[in-house]
């Protein structure tokens, strides 16, 4: 069976590990610890625990336990003291404050979700994220990075203050993997985040995996504001320390709908710059261009305060692709 | 194996349901539904739910699942938004919003805990207590007659707004069962509020039940003002609508540091009338005077708002004693 790393964390993430459960593929993910957004920054400054919202995302993702158990950690509290409070966020955050480590909350989690694969947090040291633009503002935490929207300016540097130490498992699993999917996910709040924990890029450099990427479908105001593909895929390069084996594109169009829904925030699909544009990418990367856009609209629950994404990948058409490609 | 059916919500409950666990019978747990302070208050008033709080002390009591859960059941958040919030109380309240009916929220919780025996809701209704004192005064709602500690006239009448249809599996439970047990627990905060659903006293009244009554410890201000042995029984033999058959009495003596800590609160051990005072109670009880008092003292978590008894009766004490009388 082959062994399949996931990184990320965010939607982007949910779609690849959903697609994916039906694939016989060992599936590890390693997802980002960073996020201070949301019910999860509020938990995380208030109770001290790691930010659990990823994490239950990814371990909903590979979950094959009844419905039920999936709908409350997707369940959002829409009143009172709880308002805006997603119920498998504050099951996290409850095993944390009574396990021995948090090893032991992921164990649990995982236990109780009936989760295919393994969730491995790429640390489990309490950090921020931090980014410098080129103009030589410097931002800190996740939270203010992800609505930065005013931003125009390019990052020039992203670093964790301070500095992680990675989870050995996820070092293992990358040791051992014979792909590594990077993406959908915002590149410098839910993607690089998990390769600057020391040793995660030394890690990927030494592995034997191919690497591919599912390229964003639009770009992201204030951390990745007007990038096209060869942006992107620099930037993740730049990160991996390694070039990219496959690139995933989508050339489906979008719906005008969700292009106007976007437009006002100033964001626009990632244009495919890659045929006439070189600069320096050579043809060792194989370029896929395909349909990948979900036909359904993400409708967000009203206490949710978070921007998010109305456009999504399918995670069935994203599912079948990397099957293609893994399975040879 | 005898049916054993115990009724009242409280900690008092918890601690019967505790000792009982270990023994071969067949418990069933009626439950006041009627709770409306704390973390339990504050969930009903914000989100609309059925109080959590007592269904979810006796979930844990006849729990035999791992020891985590029933740690996570009892955890209380000390922090931020979820401050005071219990995580059992939180867990129900999401299972409610994502069920058909509340039987299922029992039933998951119950397979989920692996209790033994069944927990049953005294009624699904939505209902407020209240009771009317002797001196004309009415007070409304559990929460405000469990602190309504200034009131030294007793309480006249206990009754419901709206009234409540009982649970059907509660009559049943009732008409089948071999021992009925009440108390310990607040007379008219967690035992008589189960007495008074429609339906629930003409069940026990037409049972063939013995009926065992755990005698309180210590008199309650403002719902059992300098109450002795005998206005106990009193009270709850006119909502009963029977006479009870056992009555237990703690004889132990009470360390004098626990004495003074409620003395600041005008409370005192419930003085045993019984011998001296004869106000037409006959000899067809059995009056039991024991050791039970428990020599652990209670603490509760900083985040705990409400008042709680630091004097408990001992689960084991309590368990073995009933198994004397029901395995004949």
């Amino acid at each position: 069976m082959k062994k399949i790393v996931v990184i990320g964390g965010g939607v982007g993430t949910f779609v690849v590990l959903s697609g994916l459960k039906k694939y016989p593929v060992d599936v590890s993910v390693i997802v980002s610890m960073m996020d201070s957004g949301g019910s999860t920054g509020r938990l995380r400054d208030q109770l001290g625990v790691l930010p659990p919202g990823d994490l239950r995302q990814c371990l909903v993702a590979l979950s094959e336990t009844s419905q039920l158990w999936r709908k409350l950690f997707l369940y959002r509290f829409e009143a009172g003291d709880l308002k805006g409070h997603n119920f498998g966020n504050i099951f996290i955050s409850a095993l944390e404050k009574n396990s021995l480590n948090y090893q032991e909350v992921v164990d649990t989690a995982s236990f109780i979700l009936k989760t295919k694969g393994r969730v491995m947090p790429v640390t489990f040291d309490k950090v921020h994220l931090c980014v410098e633009y080129e103009d030589g503002e410097i931002i800190e935490t996740e939270g203010k990075i992800d609505t930065a929207n005013y931003k125009t300016s390019k990052i020039k540097k992203a670093y964790l203050k301070p500095k992680a130490k990675s989870n050995t498992n996820v070092i293992e699993a990358i040791s051992q993997a014979d792909y590594i999917i990077i993406g959908p996910g915002d590149l410098y709040t839910s993607l690089i985040p998990n390769l600057i924990v020391n040793g995660v890029n030394s890690a990927i450099k030494k592995s034997k995996a191919k690497i591919i990427n599912i390229m964003n479908l639009m770009t992201k105001r204030g951390q990745a504001t007007n990038y096209k593909v060869s942006d992107h895929v620099f930037d993740l390069e730049k990160y991996l320390g390694r070039k990219i084996d496959f690139i995933m594109l989508n050339q489906a169009s979008i719906p005008p709908k969700i292009l106007s829904y976007y437009r006002q925030f100033k964001e626009m699909p990632v244009e495919d710059d890659l045929p006439r544009f070189n600069r320096g990418l050579s043809n060792s990367r194989k370029v896929m261009r395909l349909d990948l856009i979900s036909k359904t609209t993400y409708n967000k629950s009203k206490a949710d305060k978070l921007f998010r994404s109305i456009l999504r990948h399918d995670p069935d058409k994203v599912g079948e692709i990397i099957w293609k490609i893994v399975k040879i």
